[in-house]
């Protein structure tokens, strides 16, 4: 019955983000490799994208695949098209992309497709929103106003939504309580609030959303060494352990604050489901060193499921046919099975 | 020709650091499983101890160890008696040191081994010093007013001496721009000088110590993104790059700034010899998170060659037999490789 369950599921909605970055080169390559089954596991679920045919045929005959593009016009007839074809709903582009030259004047379609989606998803044609990378500064300039992706899907999902960003691996699992601060602000901007908010949705994540029946963190201290009893700076035992005692009350399983370089150990990393980081790059840098291909960002905490590949536009290398799909087709099937975990629950 | 060159060379000089905590536990294992030849390497140089040897005995029994300890007279002594027992430079402590608990009375003992190793290397009669891992609180409370290790042995290298730490791994080398300061404080810390000083030392470091003829260096940058154009931090912009010009004209061969979380991949690894890290935990998290057990700190600009392991005094597992020698083994082999070279290199 599960199977059934499965095959009768919405499709995944991706789209594309910028243009001429590589989010089209990954999504054809995903296509391509990712209805092969992997060992011990089957092809990814059924996607459909919510982007340009014209420009996507464009940039498959560039890298030279053999990706045959189906034009549908739902989410069910994509679903169907799917082992045969990538299906795409076709919302057309204002300007024909150029591979590393993004367009302000197509950052309104890159923004309708992310809007598309989520609404969707929202109505249950879609089981979730997997998004290609976005070029900020282009949609700054075409008159985009949000910090990042994930301020605005927080946007889309209305007042009340508290966004928490997750970097997961098959190594790893780190949510970074500041994201895009510069370093000085992200010590300046944290805060006990924003310590227990990140590890609170972590938590009902791990269980909810992961299936993991009783989920342990590990929190890492902001200073070298945890602070050596404030030896070495004051955030631990001013911010850091009041957010710790405060999990506890809640009967959280949490650790901490753990000294930073310890905590990223091969038999550190055996102790946690997720570690609880004070910035970006405490978070990104271990991810990134011990797998750089496959890590996933989720985003916790929305009224629907979202997944990205962990990486950017790379305006460089779009078009070049050396990117790699492994983190998109690791963030599909991560979406796939939290939206199955989510149905279940909602149907239990 | 050679191997008699290294079989007459002075000894390494090994202090135990704080003795109620493993420093005295590795110095013993090391022994027993550095005399055996490693795949492709020989046994480890032969060592010599500064410490007390009474306290080294009662280690070894409580740990079930069967090392011989001889105690000798000096170095070239202890050199020739390596192969058979651990020899040992015998300068009693004040109390009997008991396992995790750390003992302000010893602090005086603990300095002067240090001292005495240092002063020994520089008239010639060791070949490094290789130190076990200190206790600094302790020190404080014995009337220690150094901030660490390092800037202990710069005061004993004399003026001029402008330390640099760096942390080597088979992995890995990372040189920590500023090192035990609170987080905020080394973003405040951070200066062009300091910058250009770390990565000069290390340049030729790279080229005398390590045999490396053109190294090849990588500066992180401080900010996620490494600062995006100044869109999330600008210390890129007015510290780093400002470093980063310098350092080309002066011909050393740099890349940089790196976004922090890009630097420690597998790929970007293989493209330089050293990363020059903006703080502590930059340079340790993606050190330790890559080999926990291997890493080795080897201070560069000082007048002696100088490594010690890669871990703390470990209190809570002192005298239990769960430390591992592995960090001391490779700063043992790391030590003696740097003093051959520069003996080679004095020679030539």
């Amino acid at each position: 019955m599960r199977s059934n369950a499965v095959e009768g599921r919405p499709p995944l909605l991706v789209t594309l983000g910028e243009p001429a970055g590589i989010g089209p080169d990954v999504v054809l390559s995903a296509w391509l490799s990712g209805r092969m089954p992997e060992p011990d596991r089957g092809p990814v679920a059924a996607f459909v994208v919510i982007g340009d045919a014209d420009a996507l045929s464009a940039r498959s005959r560039r890298l030279g695949l053999e990706v045959p593009i189906s034009v549908v016009g739902t989410p069910e007839e994509g679903r169907s098209a799917f082992r045969q074809a990538l299906p795409v709903l076709h919302r057309p582009l204002s300007a024909p992309p150029v591979a590393g030259r993004p367009d302000p004047a197509n950052a309104p379609a890159v923004l309708a497709a992310i809007e598309e989606a989520v609404s969707m998803v929202r109505s249950g044609r879609g089981a979730a929103v997997v998004t290609g990378p976005i070029h900020k500064k282009t949609l700054y300039d075409g008159g985009f106003t949000f910090p990042g992706h994930t301020e605005y899907l927080a946007a889309l999902a209305g007042p009340g939504a508290k966004p928490v960003m997750m970097l997961a691996s098959p190594q790893l699992r780190v949510v970074p309580v500041t994201v895009h601060l510069p370093l000085r602000g992200a010590v300046e901007a944290l805060s006990t609030d924003g310590i227990v908010t990140a590890a609170r949705t972590t938590a009902a994540a791990l269980a909810g959303d992961f299936g993991i029946a009783a989920p342990r963190l590990a929190v890492a201290g902001l200073n070298p060494h945890a602070g050596e009893d404030g030896a070495l700076g004051r955030e631990e035992l001013d911010i850091i352990a009041p957010a710790l005692a405060h999990l506890h009350r809640q009967g959280i399983t949490v650790a901490g604050p753990v000294p930073p370089d310890a905590l990223f150990t091969p038999s550190m990393r055996d102790s946690y489901d997720a570690a609880i980081c004070m910035y970006h790059d405490q978070a990104l840098i271990p991810l990134k060193a011990l797998d750089f291909d496959g890590g996933v960002n989720v985003t916790l905490g929305l009224p629907f499921v979202r997944t990205s590949p962990d990486h950017g536009t790379a305006l460089d290398i779009a078009g070049s046919g050396i990117a790699r799909p492994d983190s998109l087709i690791a963030a599909l099937r991560l979406a796939a099975e939290i939206s199955a975990r989510r149905s279940t629950a909602g149907m239990a």
